[in-house]
């Protein structure tokens, strides 16, 4: 089972097994809580039920989507470690995907000053980008993820097996953040990931390692997002927004389907503005609307978008900051565009279809 | 003015002047939010106000006292932080006493996973005390300090002016913790101490430096509290729970006021359980009894004490965790007592009178 190590911690990535057991025993912890959604509690819960016998477990389950990644969940999650009697000395389990890996891992840093907790998370997202890195929180105000804390977990451990109770669409969505750091960072990656024939022939398992390993090497490299991390922002500017604003709408758009749109997008202002070569821009735009269709943003939602995307953590000042490519594999970090240019590369993105 | 300097940050202490000043404009912060409480907004902002003049600063100003230590008034800064557009290169001044410092480094260290703050504690106990260690918090689920993170601030200033507007008893309590930093870790200061002719003529700008010397060294060995660390909740204990019993009724006692008698009955454990000699706790609880008087718990009250005392976070199964001194200047962690230990030490504190 290929295990990636970080300083303070390991990822496993293989089903799990008598050593994850070991691994929980030889902490002797005192306590262990399971948090769950309603849907991991069903599909997910009895592939580590097993592993767990014996063991002093409460469960937690709460209800599943990212309208619940809030702060009432939070207070209903501290609830029940106050009167379950948690301790400094429990360690909390999150399985599910990147909503309970956020939350619960917020709540286990806050609880007492900081409890023991391992991700385990669910969906192919969360598996490859949101259990590395240490980013923890809920959505507050209206803003996502603005209450938080940075901070590791103490061990991650990807199981392919929680993967069979997603649906395409749903593996699709994590696909685009396997891309992403192919671009970002490998170009021979890259390669292999635009000429794969299908996929729903594909075997997550055997990709996830790689993917990881690009996360893993950014993270490492500035764990507090002042610089170079920034790289793993690509398409995110842009997509977070059309994220956010289909959110309202009759027809929402998964993570990655909205993150798909944003690096066609971004790649299109890395050609203007960084250098990325045309046939680069190309390949990106066809292999990126071959993966994910087109889903053109109406001209008239531009306003908000361009609102949504000044609310954003990293911008500085009036212009709007953006990870580039200067080409496949090679991210530039600190990159800005104006609103104008941002606009352009929506409508170049809007008359691919 | 004496610096101390620690890994990440330093703290000063004596007069705000330029070099704090030139320390926030070094740093070209986007911008600074003061937070502050009802009082310390009256009498101490004024000592701070000219030295951030012509900087962007807003303000946050909630109720005082530690009833408002809780999750609504987290909710009440986060919204204002937003309201402002505060983003991560902001910079947090708390300005007051363990509460603003507690609440606001938590507020700061969870707003978009974290902004910059500075410690600027207005009372005698948040100067020597919670001014350094990284240990913020909110009360929550009627347990104190629940919710919180360990998080160090990116600097701590302490200047004795503010303590002007300070009654005796506020002082006072505050210096039950010099008292307690020499029993722990220096006994020819503890001898300086306990001589003191009179508290009102005390400079405490010339007593602080080594109170929280012996702080930062106790905080610097174990920064998490897995170990040494604990020799600061010497007296805690038993303290922790008179205070929290008395909070309940007409009388409460400042904390330094019950952490007092928590140490004569800490001290009475230490003789029985840890070989400190006679003459020391009769030395100790001749001094304390001296400064703060005697405040006898009653016998009825003391299955809730108990009952209090097992809530606490450092506890790890039936026993109470407690810190014994071997002798005065030398604290033991990890010590236990049993409930009807604790009860009796209670009684010898009860019968000094």
């Amino acid at each position: 089972m290929p295990v990636l190590s970080l300083p303070t911690y390991d990822i496993t990535i293989g089903s799990l097994a008598l050593a994850h057991r070991q691994w929980l025993l030889e902490r002797r912890y005192a306590g262990i809580v399971v948090l769950t959604d309603e849907n991991t509690h069903r599909h997910c819960w009895p592939l580590l039920a097993p592993w767990l016998e014996g063991m002093p477990v409460q469960q937690i389950v709460v209800p599943a989507g990212e309208a619940h990644k809030h702060l009432d969940t939070c207070r209903r999650i501290w609830d029940e470690l106050l009167a379950a009697g948690a301790g400094r000395r429990w360690c909390m389990l999150n399985l599910g995907g990147g909503v309970i890996g956020d939350m619960g891992g917020f709540c286990a840093s806050t609880y007492k000053r900081g409890m023991d907790f391992v991700q385990l998370p669910t969906t192919l997202l969360s598996q490859v980008d949101a259990s590395v890195g240490g980013k923890l929180g809920i959505d507050y105000g209206g803003v996502k993820n603005s209450i938080g804390v940075f901070r590791e977990p103490n061990a991650v451990w990807i199981d392919p097996a929680f993967l069979d109770s997603l649906s395409h669409r749903e593996l699709r969505s994590g696909f685009a953040e396997i891309l992403k750091h192919a671009l970002i960072a490998d170009a021979g990656q890259w390669a292999t990931l635009k000429a794969l024939p299908d996929l729903s022939a594909v075997r997550w398992g055997e990709l996830i390692p790689g993917s990881v390993a690009i996360k893993k090497e950014v993270v490492l490299a500035d764990f507090y997002e002042t610089g170079p991390r920034k790289a793993l922002n690509f398409g995110h500017t842009i997509g977070h927004a059309v994220e956010s604003y289909r959110l309202d709408g009759a027809q929402p758009l998964l993570h990655g389907e909205a993150i798909a749109a944003g690096m066609v997008a971004e790649a299109w202002l890395s050609h203007r503005l960084a250098g990325l070569p045309e046939a680069e821009l190309e390949e990106i735009a066809t292999t990126l609307t071959g993966y994910f269709g087109h889903e053109p943003v109406p001209e008239e939602a531009l306003p908000e978008l361009l609102a949504l995307m000044r609310q954003d953590k990293k911008n500085e000042a009036d212009e709007i900051n953006i990870t580039f490519l200067g080409r496949i594999g090679e991210a530039i970090v600190n990159g800005r565009a104006t609103e104008a240019e941002i606009a352009e590369a929506i409508r170049f993105y809007n008359q691919l279809g």
